[in-house]
């Protein structure tokens, strides 16, 4: 793993800031919303991994890079390989058409550091 | 199965009678487009079925009836049980917000149209 | 109020019989959101009736007839004026562009229809 | 030219009556937009021409079927080939993707009709 | 207030410089888009304040953050309390979903720029 | 030209070496995918530059800086004036509303870049 920062943890770092931040509005609304974000990829009638996986694929049409940053590392730390990852971005991409390959490329780039830190357990040959 | 007609019907029809057409038109960027489209969608790093539920999310969330109804229909020709098929599409409500439930009720309706004809084989409780 | 059917009391009746569905899923999930989605529009920081406008500009610039027919009547029944609304619209139609212009069309022939209903207080001029 | 009515020829009847509603509405910022609008697509350092097939790539990426026929209906007019237009419309299908296909089956019927009419000046082969 | 350079103030200078740059291209259509556009959040059936409320969410809605600033402060120079700025972005979120989130995030760290200059005048708690 | 590093350069190098990433990767779907992307601006009904505009306007209204830049250097490549290129541009602000704007700063930065190197054969006045 490497010890200079990258830009994936600069994500992780903000994100957790700021999601404090947002709780501390004390919204009641916008608590519930984000406790029902989280549940909503727990095990049900599909199992929580799929569903990281459909994150996935809908932050990828949606053209979102932090959403896309967050489900790729959720996606990694429930096993699926590189390979099924870009299987699934393939999807978003023919779907979502040529605009989505900007976020293509930031995936990727994401991989690569999910794969340095040993998140992603399966590199690509 | 009912014997009149019914909008998932007219939709099949439809597509079939205008995808022909637009095959004829000849254009080579077009069908090699469609071609693409088809092979996405078989089995690779990750199982076709996987990414039928993929391509229904991300229809959903992009707002499409018509594709929500195709992929709909593979995905319950593939196997997944009508709680399974719900459970993804509460993902794409979570992903995509409120602007998603015009949707998620077209969705339903064709769940049920599904479930008559049989080709759903899991019938909700 | 006119006693032949209209596009209007279709989408309410359609609306109302596939929410019910939804709601029979049951899924906790989509019936937390749902939840959520109608305490978003009570009175908190800001007035209910603020909201309900708030709603009807997010829908017409994400381009949801059925969305903007819901929250058309909110705000008519939350005593919002027609000059009032079609001023929000006007928001809309500049912040989302000639896109936005089949919908203004659309949400005009319903509060034709709300204001035959009487449902709009304020006829315009 | 048929005589009975078209689906082609019914948007142009709703969207005629439905624009000069939005015109008695007399709210100063909606009748300039619709001004700019129109202004938008005369000669300037583009033909007026070429930007009518820019509208149309615009309204099918963003997947808009009223506006999607409006401007097939100007590009025919202003003497584009349907073989033009199609590729044109093949731009719109890879930058969008195959969430723009259920668009391309409208257009393709649409086509037809303003072939049928006489509009389209060149029947494809 | 801080001296150091926020992320705020270097996008209005940038904001400044760039709208400069686009009136200077001298074309008539995109000065007088930008003069409608203005015009838009004057006093009409609605006051100003509450359309630039308006603005606020559909920007949310449709995730641009360089307009989420814009609009934040407008709205907070309109008037409007942290509180009241929140309960409008959790109508965002609600009607955007959990794509809405990241611009959440955005538009809580412009706030409290907001309030570090004292543009923002009623603190939250 | 100037020696110093620029964004657009930035996004050209960055864009290299992350597309040969993306083929490394070695899936056939994306591969084939990249190929029909590149074939869909070659000349063919529309002359190719034509084909490029389009892509410009697409992803103008679509909100893709990555893609502006990358059609905005293929747009002055094909001998395209800035005059022309604005006008384009105009099309895409109108049917996408004021949410185009800070693309259309982006844009026009971008513009002054490709004027410098001498990309952009014809100065605006």
């Amino acid at each position: 793993m490497s010890s200079k920062p990258n830009p994936l943890q600069e994500f992780r770092d903000t994100r957790k800031i700021m999601n404090e931040k947002i709780m501390n509005l004390d919204h009641l609304g916008i608590k519930r919303f984000f406790n029902l974000d989280t549940n909503t990829y727990k095990d049900g009638a599909l199992p929580g991994k799929t569903k990281e996986l459909l994150g996935l694929v809908a932050s990828a049409v949606l053209r979102c890079n932090d959403c896309i940053d967050y489900h790729l590392e959720q996606c990694a730390e429930s096993g699926f390989s590189k390979e099924e990852i870009v299987d699934a971005l393939n999807v978003a991409l023919v779907v979502g058409g040529s605009i989505v390959i900007p976020h293509m490329r930031h995936a990727i780039a994401t991989l690569e550091l999910l794969e340095e830190e040993g998140t992603l357990s399966a590199p690509l040959r």
